[in-house]
């Protein structure tokens, strides 16, 4: 596995690129590019260009809208439905997120449930919008169904992250960024790319049993909740999932649960769908709502200081403040560049001689 | 272990009693017992009636105000911060709520961070609040400092719980409900009793190593977050349980992690406290600020039976309903009275003896 580095200014445009040839906008098309250039900044590479072709594919099998006409279709002063129109999730939650930041301006608080949309990227992106307006911010979307609540051998769920953003003083904003499931689906590709097995807890097969065979979803398998089995809590995990799939989609008019439509091209949506596309919710609290801003800022800089220096187990091993290895990610690699491997260049050349675009230098 | 059983009315008029011998207006001694009779008539006997001498302790202790001025101190149209005035969280967090919802009904949405409280029982029963009014309730608490943040080997965290609610239809609410601890402390008490050990991954002993035993606690050991250990996400647990702390405490002028003052009357409050009491974070948002409630209602009584019918590795295990079995046990102990352990009713009753009320019958 080798690495080619790429500047951040590099990498930028020829994301552009592939957005403008998908028949995007030029605001949507830079939009999209820095959803997904910001998570391989903050080293979610999982998440960034390595996506591209994904979202590729469903635009050719026209399950994304390039030109979608994104709009409110129900509210109150403080709450709303957004009809994401097939468009790519990428620009339909900052829309979202953008309501949700306008009505807490005005109101206090803002909460926007999406329906019609697509995969979204970080949902820290989204969260982190209403941190720079001094607020605090909420994302969550639900995903192709790959976990089995307790007790199924069934995919009925996906691995439906909640973010909650928060911003401090002299610290990084505190980012609690989480998929529900034991583990990230990218962290599966990760073993399976280095040909190893998975810690028990992750997956389970397609009977049920424990597995710690990366591509046991290939085989009928299922993701795990947070908790892994229900005398660790993976009720838990399970009810936090099901949380962001009942804000996301029961209540925009999304489709939930395992009508979910899968985010890989070769995988059809539900013949019968109970909704449109799939969900996110998004909210923004202004801080200053509840208390001074900078009375808050100076007792979460005064948490984050707290936390820093507990005692633990190994001296060296510090206590990590969330949000913040992402943060570091980010200052490093504004400098140094995007490390991207070697199968992911070749992907993304591929793709840009497929588009008639240059490809990546 | 042998269970006595007492009915609903006969329990309620003892803990009433017991409420007014602290000095809690009718009105306060009614709410209070409210919330602990739902408690152990939900199945969720450790905050129920079993907790009702620890709070008469914390009010001997002059650390619980029976007679509370509670108001809002600082507010927007739909977000407020709420001083308690030292009362019980059990009347203080409906108070709260109650703020919340009047928020929502004009709004669409309220948004309550309270500090300078105390315990405040169930996180549901706050919630169910909103569900009775067609809204999405959310209530959270921060708590006694028990549990080690990833790669700590100290208490920075309470077990601080998180609350989801959502009215259905002809099913009953979806209530997510749960402490962010891989194990809640009630179950270590039960396995204190038992003289049981647990399974590993719920408790690590003062120098971070795994333990079994049910009393690692009094030797300075700590719960474990959700998720256990790093390989299995014990990072989100901690995320959700600091999401929890900062939205109850930072930003309500509460105290938080370590300084969070403890439960049990015989240790002492931090001397340098970082706020004030202990804090909540309540929530309430109209269904119909999104879409019509009957559609709501119509699509999570579909959710809910897609996951009661989904395929399990046993078929007599069926996948569980977030809430449900606590609705079931509501059904039953009204009509057959509620069982409370022998220790449990003698600790009552001397109580009831110290009060000088009647004793227990």
């Amino acid at each position: 596995m080798n690495f080619i580095t790429f500047s951040e200014t590099n990498l930028r445009a020829f994301t552009y690129n592939v957005f403008k040839k998908m028949g995007c906008s030029d605001a949507h098309a830079e939009l999209a590019t820095d959803v997904l250039i910001r998570s391989d900044l903050r080293g979610i590479d999982s998440h960034g260009v390595a996506r591209l072709s994904g979202y590729i594919r469903l635009w050719e099998k026209k399950r994304i809208n390039a030109t979608p006409d994104i709009k409110i279709v129900h509210e109150t002063p403080t709450t709303a439905t957004v009809d994401g129109d097939a468009g790519l999730g990428l620009v339909v939650a900052p829309f979202a997120m953008q309501v949700a930041i306008e009505k807490a301006e005005k109101y206090g608080s803002g909460w926007v449930s999406v329906k019609n949309s697509n995969h979204y990227g970080i949902a820290g992106y989204h969260a982190l919008m209403a941190v720079e307006k001094d607020m605090i911010g909420i994302s969550m979307t639900n995903a192709s169904p790959l976990v089995a609540p307790t007790y199924a051998n069934e995919r009925l769920l996906g691995t439906n992250p909640m973010c909650y953003a928060f911003p401090a003083g002299k610290y990084p904003p505190v980012i609690v960024d989480m998929a529900t499931s034991a583990a990230a689906n990218g962290k599966l590709e990760i073993a399976q790319r280095a040909n190893k097995s998975v810690p028990d807890g992750w997956v389970q097969d397609k009977t049920g049993e424990n597995s710690t065979n990366p591509n046991e979803l290939k085989n009928g398998g299922s993701l795990l909740p947070l908790g892994s089995d229900k005398d660790h809590g993976s009720h838990k995990g399970y009810g936090l999932s099901a949380t962001v799939d009942i804000l996301s989609a029961v209540l925009s008019g999304a489709n939930y649960g395992p009508w979910v439509p899968p985010f890989v091209a070769f995988l059809e949506p539900s013949a019968n769908p109970v909704g449109e596309g799939l969900g996110h919710f998004l909210g923004a609290m202004r801080v200053d709502g509840f208390r001074l801003a900078a009375d808050f800022k100076n007792h979460l800089d005064n948490w984050v200081e707290r936390f820093k220096n507990a005692k633990t187990i190994d001296p060296d091993k510090k206590v990590i403040i969330p949000g913040e290895p992402e943060y570091e990610f980010e200052q490093e690699r504004k400098i140094s560049g995007i490390p991207l491997i070697d199968v992911v260049v070749n992907d993304l050349n591929e793709l840009a001689n497929k588009l008639g675009i240059e490809g990546l230098k």
